[in-house]
């Protein structure tokens, strides 16, 4: 029996370790919150205690912990547990800067602990089959990557302030699916941005509209397109070209009723938001952690690979802000 | 706390005990089965007993029982709980014999204990999204009904001896669905039925293939197709012609991955068999038992409605074997 | 050059007439209908004349007369154009007696005459197409045909009155459809209807909804759904069972604009009626016909394949009456 | 009745000329080529004489003049047959020089006549609907426009050499469309490009895939991505974000049969080529065209969006070789 704690207790948190508290072999002894009484509540749920952050990584039983706090903590955190010897889940981004975030992985990698980054999007049952295909050489040799990855709305402007901006807090899973998805590496960024749903996006420095364009070292091209605000849901599709044909992951859907009217003929909207549109990768994410930790294999998604996006992040956000090709190529 | 038995540790058996451990404030405490190793090993992965049927009924601490073991056995444990005044979850269908299983409905009726039959379908999201959307009135008064239930291929001849045939076997869910869609009863049913797979299911007695029309006492039309084998998958859809409009349930599939080859553009083909497609609903339907049991109400598939469906199939093997259309209307 | 008359000027002879003066090596060179003034319009519009049925047929030039005027005149001008020996394409139905369609089956016969019938739903591209893999075995062997063709809308009750009732009007393109698809005989057909949409339909001893189920010869199953009422437009569709798979036939739409919005994500409705819907399928009809002609072929749809989508709308109709199902095994 | 010539007879000249002759009130007079035979057969198979440029340009009976001839002839014609005083309709590139596109603008103007340049995809119907719900506000103010455009094979190198590359013989389409559909102009423009199916044409000077990202003066964004080898066909799809939801105008297919095996669900590929998937496009432009003759309107296609175009094409070239992006605000 592997006894856990989670960092965190908010929306995040209380997802994983709902998941978590399924695997067969887990336990869940604490959860640690700013906010006592959401600690409380989470544990009272599962059959665990509220703890100090302290308590936690002192209690030796405990081998594994879920960071799932806000952005701010992940790096102190993660530190604190790798010096503990514990095996870490964290949540996407490790930090917003990306040399913590180096500073993070090297520590990680003297302490041999395994580390996971919660980019749960590798784990979603759609994109999983698609990259199986991929790899399979359905498709050939892979050309082009168009991603749309859209929200249903932009957050209030409190939360924009320490978001990072767009390029951190929404494409940073749409980096890590660039590199997962054509396991390569980018040579050259491009980003365009503007504002145009809410001036107090602009006010806060940030956009919520964006196009990438990334160029590999093998020649691919990827565009990425992103709006904070899609009226229509949660938009999650790529699609892949390759020599031999084309490969989409779609939206999925929350039924499949078809409606014919007078109209039109009609479907449901996308899965609402994310919560709900990765509900089955968020528990298969917590099930490959557990059974890589189980296994003593390298998790899908590496400490490493959260370095990689963020640095895309931020070359992404200077090519926008300056205006120009950011060369990679180093 | 409610505490529970399941009686049969097979594989649906296992699938009720997996959800109904996940409801608050249920706990599973016996499971039986002609097969004592089954039970154990079923009781052992949720923390429950293996027991007789008779202890568990004789424990008074048990509010309810869910009857998931062989068809032949349903009656008889139905009114043994009826009888030890435990609340009831039976596998569909209630008894092959349409006379026994309204005697049940008697016994439940004079016991006034609840008793919830096992039509999954109706907590499909797709279905049950559907059914909201016709209360609403989306397409205006019901006209006719199409369903098409097709099973990716023919169990063995072993199990279609003891099906009790094609109609009370496949189509009694259909039957139900009909019901509950155009809220409606049927005054009329003509079925017509083929061997086309397998001469063995002839052999048996039994058909692969049958084609049912079922008229109403407001005049609408039901057309019921049914095949044993799909290659493709476990086909399961049904559309309502409205007088605004048409409103149709169509197959879930695994991912929504779409491939563009040389050959032609594909999805997956639907979700492979039961198991799969009506997942959900088979943790829902438990939800809404013990939802209902707490709350007095009665549940949504009453054992009535398995008598109804079960009449339905007697009736529509009836026309098969007859060659004619058999009225209902008295 | 071969030189043709059409009989008939209204809607379905204009179209008609539009493509038969795009075939190469095809004139036409008269028009008549009983109304003069609307002969004159549409013989102009193509650099034809206005002539009696008389002249027509008299003139030793026309090879070949095509039919399209009110049903009660086919048989009369058909038996009178086999009688001059053109060859003869003659709109659906022959007759609404079938005896006298039988009659006009045997005049064609004995006169050695080309005779086509307009079941244009086989020169439909999304047909044919579904015909020609079929043919190719992509499905296996065939085990069921579900037909699913409603009308957008009822016409007036002074059309119904001379219409035949629904099953010669309008089921007699699905029985049509049945024959070709399976390449196979009815040996009993089983019909129930309904009216639902305007008690005016009933008043004229007709019905606007039907559900018929046909067995064939060789055991396979055929069901057809039809009304005159969808409000989403004309629908069509069909889907073929075989023992390697399904193949489906859908509606073509206008467009293939997709629209996501708050509420739903939309496509077209179908096709407006049947006008539009088969307009590619009518023009393909005309030309398959001068190139029977030409070629000394049977063309794809002969006076045969009209008597017998006759047959089985007369047996469905006695069917729907009696309330039995009619044995055609003889 | 208005007498038209056309310039050029081959594979898109004889579509040109086979959609005038269906026009009501227009004949075609001459057809001119530099391949006489050629010239001769087009002109026989509709009616028509051969005859050189300047007699057809000289002959006062003729009102418009259609060049479909190779791209490096346009621009001279285009400039007698301004000089002649004949209306224009004209294939795009107008010139694959930016400056001569220019000056016949310029011509154009002064003389008054009317030209009309080859922009066949704005008379597509499902792009037409689109624009025309765009005009309507279904989905609010416009944020982003996303252009997948897709070839299904590269052309010979031979091609190649004289295409004036992949932005202006491909992309000068979309940057069409993205004027149209948007209704706005590009302030900026930047382009990644890469040679990945065949080193030839790379040799060549070209690429054949393509990353372009415009910033337009309303901050809108919109990418385009391009493929000389889609090996399932022509891919012509496009997306419209607005503030309201999304509008897609997807591909078209063939026929709508679904077929459903073990192995998945498919359908038709996309059109082939340009000349299926436009079919009703290129029918529907030159209606416009005679239309806009007729009613004394300026066609929707003007010399004016020609050079646009090609300035776009242009920038987006330098932007490529460059590595950088282009400012267009002056």
């Amino acid at each position: 029996m592997m006894e856990v704690a989670i960092f965190g207790a908010g929306r995040i948190g209380a997802i994983h370790a709902g998941n978590l508290v399924r695997q067969p072999g887990v336990r869940l002894k604490y959860v640690s919150d700013v906010n006592a009484q959401v600690a409380q509540e989470l544990a009272a749920r599962h059959g665990a205690r509220a703890a100090a952050v302290n308590a936690a990584l002192g209690d030796p039983a405990i081998g594994a912990v879920l960071i799932a706090s806000s952005t701010d903590t992940h790096a102190d955190l993660l530190l604190r547990a790798v010096a503990a010897g514990k095996a870490i889940f964290c949540e996407k981004p490790v930090d917003l800067t990306p040399a913590h975030a180096r500073a993070c992985a090297v520590a990680v990698a003297k302490a041999r602990v395994t580390c996971m980054v919660g980019f749960q999007r590798r784990f979603d049952p759609t994109y999983e089959a698609l990259k199986t295909r991929l790899a399979a050489g359905e498709i050939g040799d892979l050309e082009m990557l168009v991603v749309t990855s859209r929200d249903p709305g932009a957050p209030p402007a409190s939360y924009l302030k320490n978001s990072g901006g767009i390029f951190k807090d929404m494409l940073i899973h749409d980096f890590d699916i660039f590199r997962w998805i054509l396991d390569d590496e980018a040579i050259s960024i491009s980003a365009a941005g503007s504002c145009l749903s809410d001036p107090a996006i602009a006010a806060a420095g940030d956009i919520d509209s964006a196009a990438v364009t990334i160029r590999t070292r093998c020649g691919r091209l990827c565009q990425i397109n992103t709006s904070r605000r899609a009226a229509y849901g949660y938009d999650q599709r790529f699609e892949v070209l390759g020599s031999m044909g084309l490969l989409q992951a779609g939206n999925h859907r929350p039924t499949e009723v078809v409606s014919s009217t007078a109209q039109n003929v009609s479907q449901d909207k996308p899965e609402r938001f994310f919560l709900e549109r990765y509900r089955a990768a968020y528990a298969r994410e917590i099930a490959h952690f557990f059974d890589a930790l189980v296994n003593g294999a390298e998790p899908r998604t590496t400490i490493g690979d959260g370095v990689k996006a963020l640095e895309l992040a931020e070359a992404a956000a200077s090519s926008w802000r300056e205006n120009r090709t950011v060369d990679l190529s180093q």
